[in-house]
């Protein structure tokens, strides 16, 4: 009975978060709701997805010799399966190599730009390195896309995102933005101020996405604007968890999933306390690479477990 | 333990049964995954569809007066979720009509091609009324063709079905191929014979289907030439198993999912001696349509359950 | 040295045979010269191919019964294999489910166009049940495709066949007609009548074939215009021999490649006569279906065997 | 016996080469079994690919005074196919000017994208000079494209490979990529440092690449952040053969063909040493341009023969 | 008898010719025939065009002030026609004034870029004036295209010339290249210089050229890496006629079509002697422009006459 009465309220509370994006397709509904519905966080309204392009960003060694069994592209999704993550996603050679044996066990996402640091660039870009009809051909659940605001490029990414999003909501896609300020218009303390970052969250937002993902935000303000308003109106943003609600708030009231990133390495206690925060903060979940897959695969499930057991409300 | 090693079991088996399909894109292996793991028989590599399309093919009054709620199309999303169905398959409307609400509840197949009762023809023939992109757009795991080997106008349907799986596989979704034996060519007794039912399973493989639904056949041998074969090499089609049997060993020696339809109402006794036939004859499931939803909830509900528990083998 | 003389003959001989298709490109080329240098007779410029489409045309028992292991795709690549055939033909669920297993293993054609015999029409068609794409997907060498000349639906064959020819060879693969003279306009005897076999052979060539499949034919003269020219002229047609080179004279004098179906199941002396009246007249070798795969696998090899021996010259 | 068994390992280790490409059609598979069950290395897993694109890079007097039989296009087909090489790669022209004549004789790649040395940029880019529709006219296994990891191009260049290697799954054909690091993020040493061809060999694998073509290593670690992680977790670089195994796991863990360039002219001896190393760490092969086509044909043949019984394990 | 042997002799020539281009469709070799055939040297091997572009890339007062006929498009037709020139070539108004009056008269290229002189840039382009449905409207054998290797823009150019090739192509149409080093990455001196010279035949022959037409080369050596290999291997270039073999061989040694622009006005003794030199060279011709239609029409017909006389042996 009880076991009915958490189900009936999980599955409402899935159909709330769906109802933010009535206007969309079936297909997008469904996709959506496969993330939602997947692995250990299924039904809860929180999610927690593996990311895996460090490879690609910033390169092989850096990423996987610490944990080399990383190196192979089976190894990602295990992991995602085996810790109940709500989806995997990676770019195009990654999700090619596996697709077909892991076919149906975890929700994948394809990421369809970006970037190498071979080249060190002030206002910093991505290549489309994957396309909608190869999400559909390796039986994606939706497209990610990385957009720089702050960057001389922006413009032409928000272009390339709408075509893509627009291909990817024809054919029933999820759209999965990475909004990550960054460039000639930032400094590096601004890149993560709360004001830069509920502001790159709103642009995603209304660049059409279904799922935000951005950084966890400062108590800096950045913008001089900005800034005289904040503080005018006496925006919130002296904790963790006000700044999240700030972010979830700019991405259209709670009516779009926001996921933090999980970012660098750092102590386990941090994250955790980081993951209160967004859950406290009313945020929809975490994305979390480096952490996860830079550690043995042992570590990896009992730390992956720990988030989802914050999310899920049995540890507080 | 023992869970974790029927769990491996049950993966292994799903594994299996793709390996049939090597050839195909990781969407296509995803959508065939996804209904193979969904519901009360998911990881069983059986499956129990849930058809309503008899509205179009008899009109409502014979379809759902008998247990008039079914005129709703949500009932039946309901009754595919709550009974634990593998999919549920419909035409446009009915799909049109409740995907957005029941996003990511169960998988859907788009049966693409109907026909009305209005006008009774010898050699019949289904209109097109849905398309790829609908499914795609409607969140579906697959399309559903009907084929009508014996018809006048069979090769034209076998091109159409060729056109559509094409489109079909090149998104990524699969392909469930109804194939009825009828028309001009047949005599009645002919359209359930076990060479003709054998016959349009292999045709349906031939076209390239994934799932393959057909008739339970009789005993019957409608066609001299194959009759002499039959007879001379001492196929075994003497019980029902046997014919099962011999109707999968004709899909491809198994490599592809046959499926057999519940036929029309009988006695519930009946039917499960049907399913338990096509169980021990390596048959994939059961398409059952009227024989659910032309009786109240309840009882359909408690009808499946004993199906499913008979596939599932926790009933003998 | 005599090794490397019979090397140097055999590569100027299928270089000889390509001369014939000097204006096609360099891909239409490699896909025969693939065909050509394929298998036992590979270099010869002899081809024996292994077509199995009959469990489309026919129906699974009357085609597998007799040798229940060809009900699975892969025993036809494997029986293909080990015998050294040129090349496997078969429609496209054959080829389907096995194409990736067997990549690389023996030249494929898919089968594009298909007939069931659930219905008896006295001007037979076929549907079409692939494409060139499906072909390209799936690894082949080239497309086959059926005519019915005498058939009141042999025009819009012939359309459908340019079509198709012209895309396979805009995409570098070769066009494999199958000229079965059949329908209204001819009597049963008719059907492989010298003149008529000749002239179906040359419609095929006309029509763009790069190879070119017909019966046997037998010394029966059926149209009377011809018998009047035939008899005047004295073309020889009294032996097989004689038979074969006038059909090859026919299709284009030795410049198109013409091969021979193995006919009904028949004592094998009578085949092997056959091949030798084949490859005696000129002609370019055999397309052995039911004679091959509906008896046991030990068997069928030492039948191929066989004919491979006769055609290379081992065997007077 | 003994030479049965032998063969069934190679089928086995070929299987197993492509098991790491599931995902792809079977006509992908196809042209990949192609190469590498063709010439001396067929079915050991090992290639030997002849490239002749010097002409366009470098100019013809310096590609081909020194052995001037190289001006004719002809002589590098006959090159190939005399020396047993596993494919040939060559630019538009070469291939147009051969390819009708040596049809079938030995796998063709066509090399998509060029550079003249007439113009030195410190940002260098290709142009793409042939298309996938032109591989498929000339019969090829594979198109060649080349990425410059480390130029202020490679984004562009990244998203033209996408498109190109999108087109060439789609028609079967097999992707390989040039991935030489170059550019204004590199000074001369980095751009054979064994980190930076780590990052270009897994750039191109995600990228979407099935066989992949880097510059043998050097021990230098040209980026901060890699050398940190290389030599706090100690990744074996001392030795060329630690190098090779380094590169060949940083491309999903040996689930990539990867291939090595014999570099400039060097002692042959030193050639060698690299071949074993290369046979030693699991690289899949070499691809030897100069150092095959501008000596002398005897001399070639016996240098490229070497090569080829190291890679065999004939030479220790 | 002397008059049959000489035409096979011809015959021969021009199979010899063709026979580099086997990989062609018979629309093209039907179109570079026509050239081949046509006029004065038809038949010989030997070619003179006729190219009027310099109103375009000089000016029109530039161009024909000095013999004012030549401002009429027909001037140029006639003179073609008369001088029993191989083909005339032109841009799209030309050619558009002219083409219906004079249709069959001389094979047409339509010269499908263009430049002006309005601008003076270090870093020369084209704007492309016509296109490939231009040609066929106005009955041409084929297409000019122009590309400046050395110039920043020049990777583009061949980009596009691979378009407007595979366009032609596909339809039949021979593809004439003008190469012209010219732009940054070149020295005035660099832009005629032998090695330069080689090269930029070489680059037109791999991007897909049918003609290339070149300037005559000087006994200079631009580049450092060629000047070491040509001085090292004693490449014979102190005479023209060397130059321009060596030229031809690097234009896949004799098998495309070279041909040698008349340079500006000059002494004609100095044009005859190097028209000489082409031809003892192995060259296949020359394009003369301005030597041509810049005197008045009886002077030019004697003018081309000799010419031909030289090319056809007549003269020594």
């Amino acid at each position: 009975m009880r076991g009915h009465r958490r189900e009936m309220a999980m599955k409402k509370r899935i159909k709330e978060i769906l109802s933010g994006y009535a206007g969309e397709s079936p297909g997008v509904l469904t996709n959506l709701a496969r993330m939602l519905n997947h692995g250990t966080l299924g039904g809860t309204g929180k999610m927690v997805i593996l990311p895996v392009d460090q490879g690609f960003e910033h390169g092989p060694g850096r990423s996987f010799a610490v944990n080399p069994p990383g190196y192979n592209p089976h190894y990602h999704f295990d992991l995602a399966v085996e810790a109940g993550c709500s989806a995997y996603a990676a770019p195009l050679g990654f999700l090619e190599a596996g697709a077909a044996e892991h076919a149906g066990e975890v929700p994948l996402i394809l990421k369809l730009n970006n970037r190498d640091s071979l080249l060190d660039e002030k206002d910093p870009d991505q290549a489309v390195t994957g396309s909608v009809k190869d999400a559909l051909r390796l039986g994606c659940v939706g497209v990610g896309y990385t957009i720089y605001p702050g960057s001389a490029h922006r413009l032409e990414m928000y272009g390339t995102l709408r075509d893509i999003a627009a291909e990817a909501k024809g054919v029933g896609l999820a759209v999965i933005v990475w909004s990550y300020p960054r460039g000639s218009g930032l400094s590096k303390e601004g890149e993560t101020a709360i004001d830069v970052t509920a502001y790159a969250a709103h642009i995603a937002a209304q660049a059409g996405a279904h799922v935000i993902k951005v950084k966890l935000p400062s108590a800096h303000l950045a913008q001089d604007a900005a800034k005289k308003v904040y503080e005018k109106t006496q925006v919130p943003i002296g904790s963790l968890t006000d700044r999240v609600r700030h972010v979830v708030q700019s991405a259209f009231d709670g009516r779009r999933i926001v996921i933090f990133s999980g970012g660098a390495k750092e102590e386990d206690k941090v994250v955790f306390d980081e993951v209160r925060a967004i859950r406290d903060g009313g945020g929809f979940g975490s994305i979390i690479g480096r952490n996860s897959f830079q550690r043995p695969r042992a570590d990896a499930l009992e730390f992956l477990g720990t988030v989802m057991k914050i999310y899920a409300g049995k540890l507080t």
